[in-house]
């Protein structure tokens, strides 16, 4: 099921642009990760994959070569518009790009023919990659789950379907935002302070972050048509880093009986760069392993290649920086650090489940995994669990009611429950593994701004 | 709030298309809803209007008349590539075409002009009237509400926050589907036999329809921008009759936490007509009187004219005709009858709380109201109601369990508790107010095909 691990992975590989050669990028060429870009006053949605510290305009590489270089077959020419002319090819149009893009980048011969085709990334504006059409999100951390579970159902934390599924719902595509663009404090209701009282109406005061992995969709399935288990990963183009900003507060007042709305659709973040399923290849890891006693999933969720090599291999940080830290020129805390191998379930799995009933997916739809929590206290995802006293996953595990929580100090003496105004939360990833060359995710990133009057 | 009703409702008036005079046509020049449409071996995504039983080509008008007659402003056409056109415009451009419209169609001078833009409608196959980007789904009933609740939570079938905010939820874009599209039985996961068990992957045994009102969103709004209730109506272009075929088996054990997803996400069929607020000017009504102790709504969510005229009087229908009963010549039984009028939540109201976070809604969004069911079991909008034995709203209230059934007899003999493969299953709406002409909706139309091998 994986993507192979092929010479594009060599670590030996060593590019013309000399900043992917530098060990401490997260772009080497053995990563490619492809994003949308704009340069101040030119044309928006400019197709990119990102070098060193460099962006390669793939656009401007088809006309410097000339057809059919980069074509994948026919005579379509798969970046002039946007992501959509890849998104709408079969399986392996990217995987061929990839080594001729390494190709290209490797050979100095080619190096004063593609320069103009090269641009500082921090000259451009780096925007959405593409319109998503149906955003997912789905819970797939049962370290999540039973941490927020505990907070609320002491004696019930996971609910009877949480093994035999990968629990998910529908998100709002429409507020899916960049990376850096400023998040509005939202308004929205708050539950009534005593039985029978009013809720209220007001700025959330509970405004949290989710540590989430994006899963971009390429080619779709019929509406009526199952993907199965076995091609589910021949659907993904690749990963990204989500944050999926909640408001606690509006989401325990409303998520009865219907789920999360107005708590989760003010905004969602997405990282700049997709890292190709073929740039990820080197760090395919075993799906997690079940714990004894927990059931094997249904055979429609399962398959050898899923066990062996599903997960992924992904270090996840979350970080913070007060205003006053910044403005006191002092560097971001991390809060935590966590692992996407964590996870319960699997994308194919996500994909498999969400399509069993015939619902159809589309080239650019966006798939979230929940939010990635591991065993560990440090290794939670959001603040509503790194705040929190409790843990279940201690020996002997402790449980405490949900609004029993210590706060986070910060350098500047601050100290955080949940987010303050002026708050900038950036997640990170990388993958790295011994034999390969580190890749990583970039930033997503956001700053909290207050609540319109 | 409401738009006026004006000269174009006038019932006197009289088109040189005959058949929109018929007193029994859905469709009178008083209606002129939108739709999109194709002609075998033609361009798909003509936009037209409903003329009794004939589809005016509204780009083909504009190319008959020339410029500026049917524009709102500028030199924009508005038709010639779909309805995205139109959906730009600010909020009155519609009434505009509108009257305009209605002055061409009742001048026998233009007749001869415009006749080659007519097509007999039963020529033509009604499409999707355009790409939607993201569909949210109420739960603005309250006796549909509470009947569900009832049968699954005697002691506590509303939740605290019904009466205060209109529940809602994400549903899926991408599997709306035009009236007539088949509907194929989906698979899914249901709950174990009993307690520790494990639960089946199988076709769905409990499937249902829901008769909703869809609300189709013209002009959006910027995120972090709330819509206040006394603008919210402005950015609606019409309604249209919605069926969200639910798998109850299905969402009865996945629905926890985070609400329904698969049970849902199969397939939601539209009526292939908006049938445009101007249409609807002289039917609207009261927003439902609030029955004594129950909260009035918080500020934000409040306006007079929503609660003088917030609501629409539509009456709507629901036919059932088994594949024997279509063998044998028979045709299809009514299950309910009911009306929107009967909504604890009105549109406005949807519109209002779901941008009052910041969330952005984009022209061609659609909303569904939820089952739109009222007080007598009548006017219950779906099977899971219509068969239940329960009754909370007799005196006194009848609760029972909700296992407690008896299914719906048909001519034929056959028994329906829920829907079985090649049932048929019509949605209808409609419009009648004494000294107007009756409106109506169309038929928003599917038969169940069975599971997929």
């Amino acid at each position: 099921m994986p993507y192979p691990i092929d010479e594009t992975h060599d670590p030996s590989l060593r590019s013309w642009v000399d900043s992917a050669n530098d060990p401490d990028t997260d772009f080497p060429i053995q990563n490619l990760p492809l994003c949308a870009f704009r340069v101040d006053g030119g044309r928006p949605g400019r197709v990119g994959t990102r070098i060193g510290d460099q962006l390669l305009d793939l656009a401007m590489v088809e006309d410097l070569l000339g057809t059919p270089t980069l074509l994948h077959h026919g005579e379509d020419r798969l970046f002039e518009s946007g992501l959509s002319g890849l998104l709408r090819q079969p399986r392996l149009a990217w995987s061929n790009v990839r080594r001729t893009l390494v190709r290209l980048l490797t050979d100095r011969a080619q190096a004063e023919k593609l320069r103009p085709a090269l641009l500082p990334e921090c000259d451009a504006q780096l925007l959405l990659t593409h319109p998503v059409g149906d955003y997912t999100d789905f819970y797939a951390s049962v370290y999540h789950a039973t941490n927020v579970g505990s907070m609320f159902r002491p004696d019930n934390a996971l609910l009877p379907n949480y093994k035999w599924l990968p629990v998910g719902y529908h998100g709002r595509a429409s507020s899916i935002v960049p990376s850096g663009t400023p998040i509005t404090r939202p308004r929205g209701q708050q539950s009534p302070a005593d039985d029978g009282g009013s809720p209220t109406f007001a700025p959330c005061k509970m405004l949290d972050y989710e540590l989430e992995i994006g899963v971009i969709i390429a080619r779709g399935n019929d509406l009526g048509r199952p993907i199965p288990m076995s091609e589910a990963e021949h659907h993904i183009l690749g990963l990204c880093l989500l944050n999926d900003w909640s408001a606690r507060d509006v989401q325990k007042w409303e998520y009865q009986p219907l789920g999360p709305f107005l708590a989760k659709n003010f905004a969602t973040t997405v990282s700049p760069y997709i890292v190709t399923m073929e740039a990820l290849a080197p760090f395919r890891a075993p799906a997690m392993e079940r714990p004894p006693g927990d059931p094997q999933p249904l055979g429609h969720l399962d398959c050898p290649a899923n066990r062996s090599a599903g997960g992924f291999d992904i270090t996840l940080e979350v970080h913070l920086a007060s205003s006053q830290m910044r403005d006191r020129g002092l560097g971001p805390v991390r809060l935590s650090k966590g692992n996407f191998r964590d996870m319960y379930w699997t994308v194919a799995q996500m994909i498999a489940h969400h399509t069993s009933n015939g619902c159809n997916l589309q080239p650019g739809d966006l798939l979230g995994s929940g939010t990635v929590s591991g065993p560990t206290r440090d290794s939670r995802g959001c603040l509503l669990e790194l705040t929190w006293d409790g843990d279940p996953f201690a020996h002997p595990p402790l449980i405490k009611p949900g609004s029993a929580r210590t706060p986070i100090a910060l350098p500047t003496g601050e100290t955080r429950t949940f987010l303050q105004d002026g708050d900038e939360v950036t997640i990170k990833g990388y993958c790295q593994r011994s034999g390969f060359r580190r890749i990583g995710f970039g930033q997503c990133r956001g700053v909290i701004t207050p609540a319109h009057p």
